[in-house]
């Protein structure tokens, strides 16, 4: 540990450069956001909203610009009492050229709710850490590719498109550091089977840029990542300082959830989910382009604000609401 | 991303790096923290925390090992009635070789006040857009240099160093964008008067990385970044983002404010300060020194919780909270 001595200030540590032009090199021109507020946010909620107030929700983020929104997940009603509304709330977006509506399906009884729904898209999840997927999906890595390969067939069969998540790409809760190499291998697994993008998780919201930097550099090196979404949380306010590293890597697609809807598992009040505005904010910031309409998004927002019935986590959307409120 | 049921997984996790650097080159080894919060978070609350309790709290913070402390502000009591007692604060605190203990000081009367106490070490701040220096210190830019005059002389003939801050670089609340090359003006003028170190603010929260390249990259380039240090605000999620650039630029220093005590002055409860926690865990989980033990930097940040009486932004402490309340 460097010590600091005296109260005159110590000679000041030497910035080792050369510099380019800026040491932000080659950014992505645009990127997609990927909206998981209504499905990651609402389920992690204790009080059921009501399927119009969702319907209506989803189509404020529609209005928006986003281009992906995940709507809702077939799990059993039993699981995530939440979205026990998700036919209904499906049933209620039929597909759109501006916005694709896609849903989580955790199994082939789950797919058999959604392909009775007008959606062309749903996403399938499992995590890098043995561990944590036998906990969280109550099977092994292996079984569970094995339990995949009939939703995938399924899928291609009705021309449904698959994302897939792998979750405790940055650590696990129960194993602690997981080595990217592992998580390459499941990424790769989840592609031979048919998914078009592999959005990897910060599930506990403890990645740091440098680890991302050696997360990507292992994708780029073994998979390339250009199927590659990034789905950060922002438990630690890591979240975007995490995405710049993705963006430097030419990550293209980002996993953002409305207000910062869905909180940290272990922190009931706690930040979990990188907040939309947050993230589209910095983007619009930096001239890269979202086809999201920032001003719509606040809306959007604000509708989760009061849908929910108190402050959500979002930084930005908590700055606009206060600087209104004060007028 | 999905549910978690069943045995609470802890959320602690160690860092395994080295990581791999690819985007991220030439990080520096070890950074200097600079604590501010009980000056710059304590003068924006309306309630009197009690002088013996603004001690306590600031002795938590040199017992976690923060190398530079801003303790108080000789601001005249009518301004800033919450820092009253500064006289009496700053007696607590001997020079000490760990921790240089400094306050703010706006002009002569509040130097005569600070040359009474046993502190080493000041700070004058500035603005670098003309509007917003003229609203907050009632003075043209071009007066306040000439009445910083004497307050530098004095302090070079006391032996007391001078840290200076320039507000607004970022962007000011009246003038809109304000062009790095007038910061760096500003910047160049107090260097001249004698300041040691130039510490840039993005006083209302709404610098993006791209455009913290474009500062420091101006900087770096007109007057070079070795005396500059980094004071960003948390108000729209991107003070890390920001620091990350810095830390690609090889800038050393950053101030933060503990629990990120200090509101966003048009947002009450909403995020201003960035939170000492979350840039020193990002910074160790990188593997870069800070001298900071971290347990005992999220017990100073439960005491100004406690002292506050309410949840305080950072959101690793809110985190670090959450665990230990659930268990």
């Amino acid at each position: 540990m460097t010590s600091y001595s005296g109260s005159r200030p110590s000679p000041r540590l030497t910035s080792v450069g050369p510099w380019g032009e800026s040491v932000l090199q080659n950014l992505p021109k645009s990127v997609r956001v990927y909206e998981v507020g209504p499905r990651d946010g609402l389920q992690n909620e204790e009080a059921f909203v009501p399927s119009e107030d969702k319907i209506e929700l989803i189509k404020s983020l529609s209005d928006a610009g986003l281009p992906y929104v995940e709507i809702t997940s077939f799990v059993h009603p039993r699981w995530i009492p939440a979205l026990a509304d998700a036919d209904r709330v499906a049933a209620a977006f039929e597909p759109s050229a501006a916005t694709t509506y896609t849903a989580l399906v955790p199994n082939e009884r789950g797919l058999d709710r959604a392909l009775k729904t007008p959606l062309r898209e749903v996403a399938v999840f499992m995590s890098a850490s043995e561990t944590h997927n036998a906990r969280n999906i109550n099977k092994s890595r292996q079984e569970t590719f094995t339990a995949f390969k009939p939703v995938f067939q399924r899928c291609h069969d009705a021309g449904v498109a698959v994302r897939a998540y792998v979750s405790t790409v940055w650590g696990c809760p129960y194993e602690g550091a997981v080595s990217p190499a592992e998580a390459v291998e499941v990424a790769e697994k989840l592609l031979e089977l048919g998914a078009y993008e592999i959005s990897l998780g910060d599930t506990i919201g403890v990645g740091n840029p440098a680890q991302t930097c050696a997360v990507l550099e292992t994708f780029r090196t073994r998979l390339g990542l250009s199927q590659i979404a990034m789905h950060m949380h922002d438990t630690r306010g890591l979240a975007l300082a995490n995405c710049l590293v993705g963006l430097e890597y030419g990550v293209t697609t980002f996993d953002t959830s409305i207000a910062g809807l869905g909180g940290c598992p272990y922190a009931p009040g706690a930040s979990g989910n990188l907040a939309t505005e947050d993230l589209v904010g910095m983007l619009h910031g930096m001239g890269i382009e979202t086809g999201i309409d920032f001003d719509k998004l606040v809306t959007a927002g604000r509708m989760a604000t009061q849908l929910l019935g108190r402050t959500l986590p979002g930084r930005t959307l908590q700055a606009c609401m206060a600087e209104h409120t004060d007028d």
